[in-house]
């Protein structure tokens, strides 16, 4: 891995004088055409040894290229408000959108690699890591990031030099620490295990550039040449090739044999005596409100999805399970067109955002769930990018979970006959909070459509850790009480 | 203040119920007809005595409208994010955007209030607070907020009774805790010191309710009519009466006497020759970034502010700052186009989204000067509103102030001339990243108006706090060399 950084390179004080001004000015035009451009973002990772110099090679970027365009995060240790949630919610939060540049010095392969080098994990641990890494990187340049990581390997010796004569001018003292030398004492365990780690994530669509460190030009001229390479043959595609240039390989989706179907099989008969399901609903709320109130949930915190058909009941259901909570330590996310903001960001972005901290409920009526539902039905979204998001969403719940965060999914069901009282129920009424529009109507026309894609989000989403619970709908009291119960369910068990 | 909230107002069980029901209707009514409008949005503060049953009121006003709409903001301690930043901090990330509810269970006032009351402050630093709430409250008023504001009051022996009964059972006895007694004993105290905040604090565009609070009922239907027919009423007007109710005088500007103009005034043949540049720059870098790096500074933070007329180099200016310092503590914000979600709250937002935490630097490209320069010029916001900003602005630079961020602001100047060679240049040497466009031409044609806002925005922002630091910009060695010197004594005077 590091053989080819270790032999010596270096770059002549004229040679770099003669390529400097024309670098510099080319990638001033690439990062003016990204600008313009605005249909993807670049996202730069710097990562390595410590006294390679990442700092000072950051600062060179940002100096030969627009600053105000680039966001550079310095990631030390996580705020409360990050240590409260998942630990990728920090690298989320940050992601430039398109038309910038985010370099990232500190990343998620820093706390990796330093946990397994100070042996606080362990070897299966790192690999666990790691292919969340691939995942997490896969997702970026699945929706169109371009990213570039980059690690600053120093031999064994030149790093001793190198921190030695740090220590020995005054001017740079300050810039090596007691754990600068305590971690060159373990020079041959990090360069093993980065190397490892380096292995398995230097992917086709984010390879690693290792980079020989000793000399400070030669450094600043790779990374600068690489990323101005990359970035034009990024820009010298058009269209759909230029903001999300992988090809996704998407296997045909074959109907079930015999054509049952989950859904179908659901019995929406079931119902609730307006008696029952009041002295039901006092002992479901007050479990509920009994169990947000613990002293475990209060390190803990709860996500629940919402989505059904229209005039399924979402709404009244969600205010049944609010009713049970205090105001203050709930949050809805009612989703619908995203934000010019959240448009510029990978599709999980807008999602990310609202992951609670310890101790709330953030309900999400409708959700990342759109993607494999409405935008495959509507053809909003190719092929593609919607048979990937089933396992980044995966991930995504993956992560909350194991963040300490309980996860409930209810799809609330009725049948087309149910659907068709219900508008004109609402017709009739002339609700206005309640209008039937003409997409209401067409999406009836629909069902079958929605219907497989119900099926499929269920197959490849419905898990241990975030699993599905189909809501027989057609009796409202029904439902509610079947969510409610859930609920309490859910979190018992995760208490 | 409290008289008319110790009369033992009740609702009883029956009148309660044959109300609800209309009022929850039209609250819904109200609720969707404001996210319909979605060109305001509703900000309700619920403060008062302890055991007042806020949470209690707050839930019922949740389950009672569409709780998707509403945020609830139950604020507790701030975070370490938000205790780097200035106070407000924490309430203006959670402004609602238009079209929205916005509910605080803690506000502005809990602190204020809490620390006078503790003897922690003096009556004065007290009447400071309420000024600076008044003008962050008659700012959002004026940027269209519909703010309304309940106190909850309990007569003593009331409230005695109230915490007595909830620790007496063994469902509510969590809810009252040892705090809540030791401020029931200074149960006078808060009474004066609140009743002198709401006096002063209840202003024609944001008055307080006082509600009497022993009875839920009462409370409830109190306070749920309120907010029905206070915002009934405003989204019974149009137009831009909806949008912004108020009226706001604007006394007449005249011109001076001799007509005799600061910008005007300035020597913009003071020039520096390549070679002293070269010295002086390294010089000033150098101390900037000793600066920058130094322990106090880690408790401190900078914002610099860079306007000035197209092509007056500001962006030389700011990379010879960002030179000096470490990439990974500064942030640059170009300011252009608002986004969409930052389009829906107070102008402010936009700004106080990129105050910076504890030893970071935030650079603006331009600024929230923009108001009352390029707004102001091309009439894109009315006088009212940008005769308003100046106050605006001050409050704000005084609140980054006051937290310990050093501000310093440049206006960089160049003539008529100057600017024409530089346009010419620029159209010769087609440098796509500095394209002069039909709207640089046509701002040439407006110097005058551009010179005389100039002149009222120094005038009236130019404060001991954050003085304007105006730079004679014809020679570009000259300036960069100006502003690098300011921020340098700004920072050497603040540390």
């Amino acid at each position: 891995m590091f053989e080819s950084a270790e032999l010596g390179h270096k770059v002549d004080k004229e040679t770099f004088e003669e390529q400097e001004p024309q670098l510099r000015k080319d990638l001033l035009d690439a990062q003016f055409d990204l600008a313009e451009a605005g249909d993807f973002s670049v996202i730069i990772v710097i990562a390595g040894v410590d006294g390679g110099g990442r700092g000072e090679t950051i600062n060179t970027l940002n100096a030969w290229m627009d600053p105000r365009h680039i966001e550079t995060n310095g990631l030390a240790l996580p705020s409360d408000e990050e240590a409260a949630r998942p630990p990728m919610w920090r690298f989320w939060r940050r992601l430039p959108p398109n038309g910038k540049i985010g370099i990232f010095f500190g990343s998620w392969y820093t706390l990796p690699i330093l946990d397994r080098a100070y042996g606080r994990t362990s070897d299966a641990d790192l690999d666990q890591s790691i292919e969340e890494i691939d995942r997490f990187e896969r997702m970026l340049t699945d929706e169109g990031v371009l990213l570039l990581k980059f690690w600053f390997h120093l031999p064994k010796k030149a790093q001793r030099r190198r921190l030695k004569r740090l220590e020995g001018d005054p001017k740079t003292r300050w810039r090596v620490s007691k754990t600068d030398w305590e971690r060159f004492g373990m020079y041959d365990r990090f360069r093993e295990i980065s190397g490892h780690a380096l292995r398995l994530t230097s992917t086709a669509h984010a390879p690693w550039t290792v980079v020989e460190a000793t000399d400070a030009r030669y450094r600043h001229l790779s990374v600068g040449r690489t990323i101005l390479e990359v970035l034009r043959r990024r820009l010298s595609q058009t269209g759909e090739r230029r903001r999300r240039p992988l090809p996704y390989p998407v296997l045909p989706r074959l109907p079930d044999l015999d054509g049952e179907r989950l859904v179908e099989r659901l019995d929406l008969t079931q119902k609730l005596s307006r008696k029952d399901y009041r002295g039901e609903l006092e002992r479901w709320q007050g479990r509920l409100n009994r169990l947000a109130r613990s002293r475990k949930f209060a390190k803990r915190a709860l996500v629940a999805v919402f989505e059904g058909q229209d005039a399924a009941g979402k709404g009244g259901a969600i205010r049944r399970v609010t009713a049970a909570l205090d105001a203050r330590f709930y949050r809805i996310v009612p989703v619908a067109a995203p934000s010019d903001e959240e448009r510029a960001h990978p599709y999980l972005w807008r999602f990310w955002r609202h992951v609670p901290g310890h101790g709330l409920v953030v309900i999400f009526d409708r959700s990342w769930y759109g993607r494999v539902l409405v935008e495959r039905v509507e053809k909003l979204t190719g092929e593609a990018a919607w048979m990937r998001a089933y396992a980044e969403i995966n991930d995504f719940e993956d992560q909350l979970d194991r963040s300490g965060i309980v996860l409930a999914k209810f799809w609330l069901t009725i049948d087309r006959d149910e659907q068709l009282k219900r508008f004109k129920e609402r017709e009739k009424h002339h609700f206005k909070r309640f209008k039937i529009t003409p997409d209401d109507w067409r999406n009836r026309e629909k069902w079958d459509a929605y219907d497989d894609a119900v099926c499929d989000m269920v197959d490849r989403t419905s898990t241990g850790i975030a699993p599905w619970t189909l809501v027989e709908a057609n009796d409202k009291y029904f439902a509610r009480i079947k969510v409610l119960k859930t609920l309490v369910r859910r979190l018992d068990e995760a208490l």
